[in-house]
């Protein structure tokens, strides 16, 4: 049994890998940090636990994480940076849920969390944790980088068509919609229902966090520059994001569905759909899995490329348990075999 | 034309009062004070407003308040109590959109509001604002005291029963349903759309600060004790009170019918829905109506009584206006022709 | 591992026996039917399936439901009662989800389900299928007739107030809240988004098909006549049932809590509140789990219960595969071990 | 008094007509007619109207319709293409809400409509109704046709670039967003609430009956041939679309407000946001206000332009009542003074 300590807990992030790692057959959480809910229980905290979980918020530096096999940090930017090393150099495992560790130049990252990175030679060590493109970097990795939900349902709506060069790199649009709990369970006048309840809105047009990083992944993908338009959105839901891409496919007349069969054929958590079928978030609502479609535009070289993930589970908490099972050469998807709650 | 201010209009019930009297044709908003927003204009805080509407936030002792014919606090609980008398004294009608002065019990009220009242000679001249039993009165107050949005929706549901002697006033329960907006505008964990959404839940259960405001009119319109239960819920929603009454009749044979008809035959505020149609929260949603129905439990003394009201219009702001109209011998439903907005 | 077939499968209590049954370590659904999409693929009616599930819809009438342990019947009134028999003489155990076992009195449910009841013996043979009141005859039960929603959560709210005589049986309320998903996945304009989103409302107050069911199991907990008013209202979310229970207590001033204790000290999924604290329904979405909690009104002979189950869920899939584990001597939390989810 | 008549009323553009009309100074709905519905009260129908609307349904021919001076048509494709030219024989102006006279070319309509245009000479009677493009045409209409509702927000967002050749016509993204009112209020299993409520989902991707509307008047503004790749997508909220265009601007230098600035200086729906500050559909809930702003991609050619409306409102009915207003001489906004409803 491989024993789990979660730095943070008092997020959605941290209520979802507790979620997950009930159902999980080899993997057990043994301590959770909270500075601010330090000695509460932790069902007191989320009604949704009560008399399944035992544990007791703990402060961050409490010796029970140390003696854990991998430690979650599903906190705040800037604290996983500074605290990390001290678990590695101990021989305990890192995963980031947060954002320290995911831009591999320190000086682009600290432009933008106005921030100054102060652990270049640990971030150089990290491997980027989307296991459809780095699963054998993950494997010997003592730290790993969490993708951001964005730049996952991005990615891989995309890595065929770039991996096998087939669009236009210079115009590539990603109109992304998400849920209202990417924005935390911090209290925040403009998530409020009465606020954020029956409407629509776009934000972070002008720049957002999550763009440095979609931005360095489909470099690597494409092997060279590209230039990408990210609107992120917001929807009046919990859970889900809703990634549609527009790009331009080099040859009208191709046919892409093999190079995104090839792509994902052997990768349990991309479903790639039926022409004709598009996706809906709540599909993968409480799952791990993407799922995948795309529409060509008749009489153009336009194509529609669209991808759903839940948020909170492929997005954040469940992407980093499949990293954990990767690290540990345990089944890639155990404790994620949960399906989408419809309805 | 009157002319309005407002103290503290950067909440749901200020935005809901330039909304309402936007369409006002003898009343205008003139001044409108916030101290965390003094100086900055009011449509970049409301973005329905902007271009419709050219205020400044002041400061609450702005000069412009004090020209006014009328003002609205729409404050937390406390301000009223130690500002309305300023404005009495030159002449500035006062309706108080907070719980100030609705309880006449100076001492009660401090036990429910943690505070001592400080005003009570002008507790004691104050009118509470139900124009549907108090419209004489109100006519000729310089302060009234605008009822709470459970209140409303109960005294409605129950005035023909208590008044007339039809029920057993030893045993009334009030379960009551209330939108999130009721909650307010300020940033609270717990009404952020991933906790409030999708959910349903009681609370205040052991005593909400509007208990003591309901008992005290129930027992005005009954004219002896009253025994009442009273537990409120939050709706996955933003507007919307429903109030849910159950109480024995003492005679199992009566027809109310005519008793709700002719209490209300005058009222163009109250609806009475014919039988077996249930009232819905949509129906009244963004209009001051309050719409009513009932359904006798075969073989039982058990009658159920319904009302719906939009908590910010009928609950808070509408009914503001209304006994502003009546203050000034306006057309009482001027401003308030607006219809439930369906879908 | 157990052979499972699902009659009637195109609704939501069958996707959830789908989605519920694909973590149970010992049983397996073989297969599945559906009169109008007969020869369709399962995963390209329920999307969240695709790539999990490589089910056909048949017949009714196919062979392989014969060839099963056990069958669910997800079917509208007046089918399992035609089909039943047949299943049940060629040994295939029978759990129906719909109403037309839950009635022992054929001529009462002919009353409210507007059909005559063709099969008194079946009837006299089926057993109640609340595990929590009713375990030991559904060990031995071929025919479980498992409960509906509403009674699911005032039953649970009530056993140990009934079974210990501590409330007046003449004077219960039950104000009921449940989700939409209650009301089916058949096309129906009242349950459209644009009609019961934003919205709440009261249904069937003059009598719902629930209401005999209550009624009956009351009276058996009680051991005598019992008088409950019941008054269900549609929450605008898609899961849920909030109950509330106002009962009076015979002794005002006894403790209640050792009577709930002791009666849910061995039952794994109803839980029960600290003092304080009250349920909401999203504790306990997408899980098998019942939480309850209580408060007494000062001064007053009135209890306040609360109970809140997933409709779905404990409130019939997740209840329905309990039974089975009963009646199959499995794990009785075998494939329920999923926690709520939150947010 | 202008007499209104609203031929097929019983869906939401017809009680938004009832709604915004019950507030018109100069116009008053004498008749409405509905088949199915025909002899009932429209309060029975629509409850946010009990106490407020005497008016019964009539058949579609019933001569009270005749008598009016502008009939709306509220009703499903193919309908007002047969009907229309009866009234407007007899000197009553005809504004349809629906499809049979927005694309100028009959046979393209019929490749999208799956229906035959019997009536191409009154079709090239017919004036497209989009005040801000076309308010000259409208003013001596006899037949107006009302625009959709994407191509409403579409338009408006895109009108001061392509009239002032700003952009590469060639590569024009449009990704949109709905609520699911625009879906309509027959019963329909996809917008159930439990099916469309908490998930985002792309519909339509293939070809949507707004396509060839959006192409001809983008062509008509450009004066030239445009590429534009449509996408709707499906909002869980009842009303609101968000028009997200991506564009390339010829010259990547230039300020683009005072273009925005000069088109619209004179309009009075049309609002135009401070840089900075991005549209959220609440802003014009009820209204019949669009609201527009942008912001340029950094070292791109890229423009994001953003454009929200009311789809009911300016999308619909509110935009048909500004029609009327212009053919009838009224003050333009007469009825339309509603703010948006926030929260």
């Amino acid at each position: 049994m491989i024993k789990v300590g979660i730095i943070g807990g008092t997020g959605y992030t941290g209520v979802e890998l507790l979620r997950l790692l009930h159902c999980h057959p080899e993997a057990e959480v043994v301590a959770i940090s909270s500075r601010s809910l330090n000695g509460k229980r932790v069902d007191s905290i989320f009604p949704s636990l009560v008399s399944l979980c035992d544990l007791i918020f703990t402060l961050p530096d409490d010796e029970s994480l140390y003696h854990c096999d991998v430690v979650f940090f599903a906190t705040p930017h800037g604290v996983a940076m500074e605290s990390a090393g001290a678990f590695i150099e101990k021989g305990v495992k890192v995963i980031d849920l947060g954002a320290d560790f995911r831009i591999s130049d320190a000086k682009e990252w600290s432009n933008w969390y106005s921030m100054v990175h102060t652990q270049p030679k640990l971030l150089s060590s990290a491997v980027y944790g989307l296991p459809e493109s780095n699963r054998n970097l993950i494997k010997n990795a003592n730290l790993v980088a969490n993708p951001g939900c964005y730049p996952t349902a991005i990615q891989l709506a995309l890595l065929p068509l770039l991996s096998n060069k087939l669009i236009d790199l210079s115009n590539i649009v990603a109109d992304c919609k998400s849920g209202v709990s990417g924005a935390g369970r911090v209290a925040n006048q403009s998530t409020l229902l009465s606020e954020a309840g029956e409407s629509f809105k776009a934000y972070g047009v002008s720049g957002h966090r999550h763009y440095p990083e979609i931005k360095q992944e489909l470099v690597t993908m494409a092997g060279s520059n590209v230039g990408i338009t990210f609107v992120p959105h917001l929807v009046p839901m919990i859970r889900g994001i809703f990634a549609t891409l527009y790009v331009d496919l080099l040859d009208e007349s191709i046919d892409i569905r093999p190079y995104f069969e090839n792509t994902y054929s052997d990768e349990h958590f991309v479903t790639i759909l039926d022409d004709g079928v598009y996706p809906e978030t709540r599909s993968v609502r409480s799952s791990n899995y993407c799922q995948i479609s795309w529409q060509k535009i008749p009489n153009s070289s336009k194509l529609v490329v669209m991808s759903v993930i839940d948020n909170l589970v492929k997005g954040a908490s469940g992407q980093a348990i499949q990293n954990m099972n990767i690290m540990f050469s345990l089944e890639e998807g155990a404790g994620l075999n949960q399906i989408g709650l419809i309805p």
